[in-house]
């Protein structure tokens, strides 16, 4: 039996990192080593600082654990999980990346940046290539690897199967977002309660330029390779409703080829992902196909294996783009903290 | 002063029902002469029988009316409002019509009959002229005049104006629609609270029918009108979210000419329906366009000007149909009994 | 026709403090002459600083007007309502009423001073007597009456009835407080949705030294008087449930005399409170008697009557202390910026 | 290894049959064979007569079992769980007892019968001795033991450490019950949104009835013994709030010798229940004190441990009764299915 290696996670308190801890705190390759937050918090104990809402034992048995600052310094490990907000993450994760650690964020900082791979595990792997460039040009002994928006990461692992299969032309989707993708306190009770708020702040931008970026091919000689974006005409209306955990999208998609709902139903429940692979954290089937019509449903399917498949139903056919479908998953998991796992399950992997 | 209408509600017990009771007890032009309920209820008091959810006075102040049989006998006035189920209004909305009396009905049993006007007031009011159709052909003394489902009223009353202006060529849509619209009991909380429902059983087919149906132009010859339904893709998926009262729908929509969306903006502020008639039921501005893009919100906004209004918001370009909007209308009031009131209020007034 | 009185409202942009303005906007005896915030937001118009969630047309039709800083040269007016937090209110109150204003408070700051009517208005308008000792002893040309908590409110209200005719000798209560008692962002969506909160910091303290307060005689010579608080054992456990508005208590109270449940309901339903005094604010029945089983529910009650009234149900004997009933009251009306305009009616009526 | 006994569910098909069907599926001791239902659904698989809401696995697994009808002779075993309606339980559950068969039903039937043990498995296990009398008065082969009402359930198992340490006096409470304890349609989302309903029919009265049977002492001769209901004054309010699992109970209580919370709190905290005798239902520790004043919840705390603890929080002193406390519980588990599981597991060991 092998040592597991030692990992972080900084912005340990929030409703991500606390997936984070809750993932780490059992993972057979990883031992929690430290947990990191803002200087307010470092130093008290993480039961102290941190109002546990990731389900299972309360803090996952680590509420007498110590806070530290977010520095290499106090919280160094080769592996760091990041769940901070982005003007923070925008200054500490290169420190960390530049003293040699390999970071894996779920921070919006970087995730555009030419040379920093925006993953989604079974999707895009390959993109972890563009990391050679990215200790060149940067001078990084380290690493960093974005994971995209949650609602990208949930959107991306339908299309994903679809692209490759039959090439994805146009999509149109709107979402109806859980309150918990807005943090602890990102929506007051009085405002969500009974109601769909029809904005979210940036969230459709993201959710076009995070998806063209992640099915874009790799190009360029090995070692010098660069993403080229896809060009993808998406429309996106993005929803807050008043749902806890579990993002469900509704998207029209132009397939080229036209295929029928019969031959799209095949190629996501039979897309494989890394499945097989040995990676702890891979659900067995990336996309759930549901053939009830009254499935997915996020309060009683957004927590199936962990949160790591998203939940595919009512496939059709679109009288404007040529087939429909509704795509659920876990904003916290398989968009947040599960994702950003895998991924540096993968980054080890290779 | 004139003297008053008589008027009848049919099923005035059910959640549409009250909406028709609670505007009929005040309204200008009427007098609200017979409450009629299923054989179950007839003989009962309104108050007996009905839980009152349409707010205001409880009742309307008529708990100790009794209540009668679905027949023109014990029910019969010269307008008929009918709140039925399909089922039921198929047996009994015709007789009424046979016996002299103008129905009014919210139920889907006829909706798609050639000869029967399936009216937005604001929109197709021209369709009346399928009366003397109807009445040459069926021998009906009166007449029947349907409102579309509630879903579809909501639409239509943010697409004509649309169509009128540009013409619409294509619609994709997804509604996020309220409790209310399911009747009294007709979704449990263990199902909806915290849960988005991704299906609801004929509501995307309803929508696309009747919205062809409505913003299809009259053809031939007067006295021998039919309507030409509007050959429009129009995709739909329909889903319930724990919202009470008002649908939402994300529009995405592509207009001949592919107007910018200040133009389209304009078309919609400037709609001015039937305002400015004398109607009382018709709201001062049918289409309400919002420019907050945290607008609109069922809670915030469905009860303004009785529920009459649509409110548009988030008016932009669609990198996919070239326009994208929300578009939000309560369910029971513009969907449902105060569509139908202004349906009865046009046809007098003509 | 006489000319108003012109008011100002302190802290215009919180939930409380937007009731306050809906009320004033069109009052009978007030006009609303000055909005005031807080020094961020003074300067700027009512519509930019202000989230409108208090029904009616937005912001009342003042959102153009400029909010001013909560100092009596810019707020100056004969009558003032506050609705600021108690740490500011402890500052800026005392200053108005030094200048010879009248203030009436919805903060917690001076609600037990013992110079200080702590008013519900229908229970203990003659503790405005207070008033001599507070001019004479503070030496302040204006004056300072405070509403209490809103949850004492909705209690008292009920209570205060029975008190006079029976006697109250204890009390046990549970309530189910909605979540604008806790303003506008006061809760967070995630927290409360599906949820029961077993604690709200510093509520049942209050409950049950204001009671004791409110029900408490005036005693002492004119112009000397003083309350004694009422020696009350009162046990309250207060929850907040995923309510908008409306607090519920559950309350089982000892009376003297043992009366039976037909007698307690007789003694509410014939309260009269200060209705035929002309007092515009003042509800017909400040205790509205519910005979159905099911009744007061929040969601059906509260708004009744400009959310003046509390309505009590299910009076029935209780095993352990005599009598149990339920009671309700909207918690930012009765409980707040109604029952404080209702103050200022009955101060400037004597 | 032994063989697992054979055991049917009776109405497998509701919410309590369901969590029935998740503990049976997987139970060390039994194995599930019989899933019977309404003759209507007798026939069909249990996925098409099921609509899963138990978690886990849908339907256990178990979804192309076929139900069988209601009776001894095709639904025979030698245990037997019943979670009919109260009227079905009463015709059917007699026969299977007839039949030589032990029935742990959760119907309210039979709960007060005298020769019936009303059991909550760690607070009165005693009085299965009431079964001797049941056998020879009845001439059953079989026995029926009887689980509590849900909330019941959850207040007695708190009540029981305190009155075996001290005598319990009198109680109040008020119940916050959630939406699953009135089944799966039970409470449409229309009535309890945002809403809070102050009566549920039956409840209070089962709840003083059931818990002074349950806490009362075992009287007679061996073979002959009796229960002798505790005279004990409960004074019960009993609400439905938006909650889905989880009842909580605010409770005050008077004890004997007027003990201090902390004693109160080390009485709860050391009730060991039937913990350590190898029982694989009894949880660990029947009563889970909480110290933090905002817990327990019913969304954090009612899943715990299979659902089978009850939650005790803020235990301090109550002015009108000497101790106030807060208690959940898991409605469907401790105070339905896994109640009564545990319920056999105790018979079967003894």
């Amino acid at each position: 039996m092998q040592a597991r290696t030692p990992v972080t996670v900084l912005g340990a308190t929030g409703l991500v990192g606390q997936r984070f801890v809750a993932r780490l705190a059992r993972h057979p390759w990883f031992e929690l080593a430290r947990l990191a937050a803002s200087p307010g918090n470092a130093g008290r104990t993480y039961a102290e600082a941190c109002r546990w809402r990731a389900g299972g034992e309360e803090h996952s048995g680590l509420g007498l654990r110590r806070l530290v600052n977010c520095t290499p310094e106090e919280a160094g490990a080769p592996i760091v999980f990041s769940a901070l907000d982005a003007a923070v993450a925008r200054e500490v994760e290169p420190a960390f990346a530049r003293a040699g650690m390999a970071v894996f964020s779920n921070a919006s900082a970087f995730r555009l940046e030419p040379d920093v791979p925006l993953l989604v595990p079974e999707v895009n792997g390959d993109h972890l290539a563009l990391l050679a460039r990215q200790r060149r040009e940067r001078g990084w002994g380290g690493a960093l690897v974005c994971n995209p928006n949650c609602t990208t990461a949930v959107l991306v692992t339908a299309l994903a199967p679809l692209h490759a299969a039959f090439g994805v032309e146009a999509v149109a989707c709107t979402s109806m977002q859980a309150a918990s993708g807005a943090g602890l306190d990102g929506v007051s009770a009085l405002e969500l309660s009974g109601n769909v708020l029809p904005h979210i702040a940036g969230e459709e931008e993201k959710l076009a330029r995070e998806t063209a970026r992640i099915l874009g091919p790799l190009e360029g000689a090995a070692g010098d390779e660069r993403v080229a974006a896809l060009d993808l005409p998406l429309s996106a209306a993005c929803h807050r409703v008043p749902v806890l955990d579990g993002h469900t999208l509704s998207v029209s998609v132009k397939l080229r080829g036209a295929p029928v709902p019969e031959a799209v139903r095949e190629v996501l429940a039979s897309f494989e992902g890394l499945a097989g692979r040995g990676l702890p954290t891979a659900p067995e089937r990336p996309v759930r196909v549901h053939l009830a019509p009254d499935r997915p449903q996020p309060r009683l399917d957004a927590d199936a294996d962990g949160g790591m498949p998203v939940h595919v139903g009512r496939v059709r056919a679109c009288p404007v783009l040529g087939i429909r479908f509704v795509v659920l998953g876990h904003n916290l998991e398989r968009g947040a903290a599960g994702g950003s796992v895998l991924n540096a399950e993968l980054f080890l992997s290779r």
